[in-house]
């Protein structure tokens, strides 16, 4: 990184909000705004208003002279191409040219990867993951992704797909998984896979649950922990449930890159030792003898709402 | 690689024999030798023989000045010490200090790893995989083991032990291992592997078979291939339940490190499409859509009497 270039740009973009944030080599954030990225109607508005934005803010650091890259975490994006590749959840059709669009417009090197890689990154530069060479972060949301560093690289693989870790089998035949596959493991450990287990839970089951008050069409991951936490036996099973579907999976992953730490990141990786503890139990009998007692497993150490910019200004420091 | 030393040593340790070979920048062996590994009481003695041997071979050549370095593929072998780590199959017990026994009395920089990582840089510097950056190596034997490559290196993770794909979990509390877990994919995809599915697969159906003219206690995997070769119907049914084990498992490997190909190693990788069919079969619905069709399913390219050697060799190239 360049000294004369104290900082980059982090770029978060989202199906609802895409943020953008100035941020210095510490990861503190300078400036930062948001657009809304449903409000564009072509791809080229979008990428307009991203420039203008920006612009803006790049000038409140002193101008782009003072931007060492921009650093991009996308729905589907390839790190290869810069090129976002049918995103089901943004409203464009098709392959969208992000990186090179922005790169164009802004003459500043642009890297552009998925949202769990720039996680990956953000952790390795300024979170959790600091110094560690060897790492897989895992991203509870909507879905599970996945960003797997070896040797203190992302692994990004033949085609820039690598790590979707999500879409492994956790149970032969399982639930039906949004990419069209079978028993993935996001159906069971997303917080929307979580909801789907409490929902199976409280029809196939019997007991009473402080969860059978809630209206089950709304019913988040967040209620089932807040019932946990107030001491409800089932909502502490649907954890217990999770968590091991996670650390079985886990144990695979570990057999593959042989970590420092497994990573998780997302609401339910601050749920603490309600899903840690299952997830440990359930993974340690799974490894090999020699790794046992020794993979850490943590929750990310980025703020939340700030950790999207973050990894993806980290990945701006990498930008060529 | 210098050019002023156009060799180098390859070692391919086994439980029963050990190889020698000096071997040039083209995977040309211009000499080897083997030694009984289980000839010698004390590990010293063991690696005086090598050395000595070493010694012979490498006057052949031109002497030591010739040698760029030597590389050891040795089971339980740890790149980051040079050390064997509580290898079942060797006489001697314990952590035995192979790379500096070696590197101290020869004066050559060492390199050492297990097997199956020798396997996939000697495929990728001389065999199926030349040119790749990004491909699995797994090999076929008495167990199943894996060697990972990701941009163009290997994946040795953050203890030396990364890829041990042959015990990630391929059918959850299923048949013991010698690992002590349950289920291993090397339980049913290695050669003992497929052996034991002939023993239940005779057990338990009723079928004729030209498998059971066969001594069951003394048969082995080359049994099944000869008589499914010769169209015996169970025992393409037993190459058609281990292919889609395979299948199914690399399905999820792939979606780890999305490599340009799997390059399988060994015996049974030489079964054609007996073997290959029903792990492509069983792996393409398995793959996240953008992958079907695009990931390489290769054999090893190089001989399997020269293999173990070659590869070890490749890796005295980048042995310090």
């Amino acid at each position: 990184m360049s000294q004369l270039k104290p900082y980059v740009l982090g770029i978060d973009m989202g199906g609802t909000n895409t943020t953008i944030g100035v941020v210095d080599s510490r990861g503190r954030i300078a400036a930062t705004t948001s657009i809304k990225t449903r409000d564009y109607a072509e791809f080229e508005d979008f990428t307009d208003a991203i420039c203008k934005n920006a612009r803006r803010l790049m000038s409140e650091v002193g101008g782009e002279d003072m931007i060492a890259g921009i650093g991009i975490g996308a729905p589907n994006a390839n790190y290869y191409s810069g090129n976002i590749e049918e995103a089901p959840n943004l409203p464009w059709r098709g392959v969208l040219p992000l990186g090179e669009a922005l790169s164009e417009a802004l003459d500043i090197p642009v890297a552009v990867t998925n949202d769990a890689n720039a996680a990956a990154i953000g952790e390795m530069t300024y979170g959790a993951a600091r110094g560690m060479r060897d790492f897989i972060m895992i991203t509870l949301g909507t879905g599970v992704g996945s960003g797997i560093v070896v040797n203190g690289q992302l692994v990004y693989g033949n085609d820039g797909f690598a790590g979707e870790l999500g879409h492994t089998c956790a149970i032969r035949d399982g639930r039906q998984c949004g990419c069209g596959k079978k028993g993935c493991l996001e159906t069971y450990c997303s917080a929307t896979g979580m909801v789907r287990t409490a929902l199976e839970f409280l029809q196939t089951r019997s007991e009473d649950s402080l969860l059978r008050k809630l209206d089950p069409e709304a019913l988040t991951s967040k209620d089932v922990y807040d019932a946990a936490m107030q001491g409800d036996a089932l909502s502490r099973e649907i954890f217990d449930y999770t968590g091991r579907i996670m650390g079985m999976a886990f144990a695979d992953f570990v057999a593959f890159s042989a970590p420092e730490a497994i990573v998780l990141f997302g609401g339910l990786a601050q749920a603490g030792d309600l899903l840690m503890k299952p997830i440990r139990e359930a993974m340690e009998p799974n490894l090999l003898p020699y790794w046992r007692g020794k993979i850490k497993l943590i929750p990310s150490a980025l703020k939340s709402s700030e950790a999207a910019v973050l990894g993806a200004a980290a990945l701006g420091w990498k930008a060529k």
